[in-house]
């Protein structure tokens, strides 16, 4: 099944993408796609998709999901990656937070900040947590899976990575994470371990990877983490991106307003983000 | 006013602390202690506390609001705590992340993690914005709080310091963030930048304090947080800690299962915390 919610911002319908690739409605079936219908698989069981209500036009896509109370990322998790960002492979793995502020559909136009100048685009497979999960092991950690979705890991290099040692100040700036446009539920994807990742800026290609060359993969990640906290249903885990990132590039090509970002998987879908200057008025 | 939530854990009921310090009932005015109430101080201007109804025996406090979605964390903002962490005196706010499932009551118990050996306390000044804040001007920035509580930031020093740069790992295992016990709305607090603090383990004093001492001090915190990050109502900022850590005692102090916390201010009430260990069982 892929989930997806489709509207304005803050009015999104529930829907689902049907195996020719249509939209169709969930509406009056389920009322969000929470975790009561991605962390039970069972729900949709009998639903027959082709029956389903075609949603005309091309309507927004949003975050297609709900329920993300911790949007946790992993970095440095492709070799390759960590040699371009000039820091050491990772011996276990590298945990940072994404304020969930930052969250944001999949082609909303990302918004640079104030004084920001060395913005960056990471594409990412994302995990979303199905069920509650705590001290689970590597063996058993892809049951407490309920899907998967593309994740472009926004960071402004700036504040990541001169303003203190914690990452997080350049990782959760609101719209620095864009998801989607699809939730792909756990039974759809063979092995979380052979996804193909692209991203192109202004049509160029510059990130090219797979999720086989992860140093630490999906299991062991959530396994790993599991140890520290608890991972509700709807947690988000961004699992590192391949190399080809702006900062590693020389020289170093960062995105201006006007940028266009796009990135994909065959297996999730595509996104397209507009870069524009964030407003700097308060609210 | 001093809001509180009583009675067993994901059964709280609202309630605040009058004037002689009795527990109340809000039952049947509010629902929750939530954004709808802290986070507009008219909503019960007419209320005679007095006139509420007194709420009998020694029921459990839990979390004395609800709605924190981001648990924001300020580092070595006090340079005597600095020094002793051997860390340098931040030129610019180090700010991390205390993942929200840690979030638990001022008085539960706190559980070491299996294998965790350097549990470490930190009592905290703890912000409660009030209401949508983005590029807020320091001197606009305390309209935006709603009121003021004390935080534990229970931290792992190995967790935090020994597994990468990153720190959050060691600052949000379940249970490392007990609030409360009462939410005390910014019209009692004169002024934030004057609030004793003080903390014991076992009945020895180990932390004593005042806020006047931090090196950001909360306005200037929300005006820079706004920055980077749109902060919504019920986001929570534990403003860092005083000198008096275990990790800065010579030689370092580490929590035991039964050992017993207790931690305080004035202004802002008491906390207490014995220290069990964590069950190892999956969920």
């Amino acid at each position: 099944m892929k989930f997806v919610r489709y509207g304005r911002n803050g009015q999104e319908q529930p829907g689902l993408i049907d195996a020719q690739g249509r939209l169709r409605s969930l509406g009056g079936i389920v009322d969000e796609i929470d975790a009561s219908v991605f962390g039970r698989p069972q729900a949709l069981r009998g639903i027959d998709a082709e029956s389903l209500p075609l949603v005309g036009g091309k309507p927004r896509l949003g975050v297609p999901f709900v329920g993300i109370s911790k949007f946790i990322a992993i970095g440095l998790n492709y070799r390759d990656h960590a040699n371009e960002a000039r820091m050491a492979i990772p011996t276990s793995p590298i945990v940072f937070n994404k304020w969930t502020t930052c969250i944001s559909g999949p082609n909303d136009a990302v918004l640079r900040p104030p004084g920001a100048h060395k913005l960056d685009w990471e594409v990412e497979l994302g995990v979303v947590i199905g069920r509650e999960t705590r001290f689970v092991r590597e063996a058993d950690a892809l049951k407490h899976v309920a899907g998967y979705c593309l994740v472009n890991d926004v960071s402004e290099r700036a504040y990541q990575l001169e303003q203190g040692s914690q990452w997080n100040l350049g990782k959760g700036c609101d719209t620095f994470g864009p998801i989607g446009p699809w939730l792909v539920s756990r039974d759809e994807i063979a092995d979380p371990q052979n996804i193909d990742l692209w991203l192109d800026v202004n049509g160029e290609r510059m990130q090219t990877g797979n999720t086989r060359d992860m140093i630490f993969g999906v299991a062991y990640l959530i396994a790993y983490l599991s140890h520290y906290m608890t991972l509700l249903p709807g947690d988000l885990i961004a699992t590192g991106t391949p190399p080809g990132v702006g900062m590693g590039r020389k020289p170093p090509r960062y995105l201006q307003p006007g940028d266009v970002v796009t990135l994909g998987s065959p297996q999730l879908g595509t996104q397209r983000q507009e870069i524009r200057p964030a407003p700097q008025r308060p609210l």
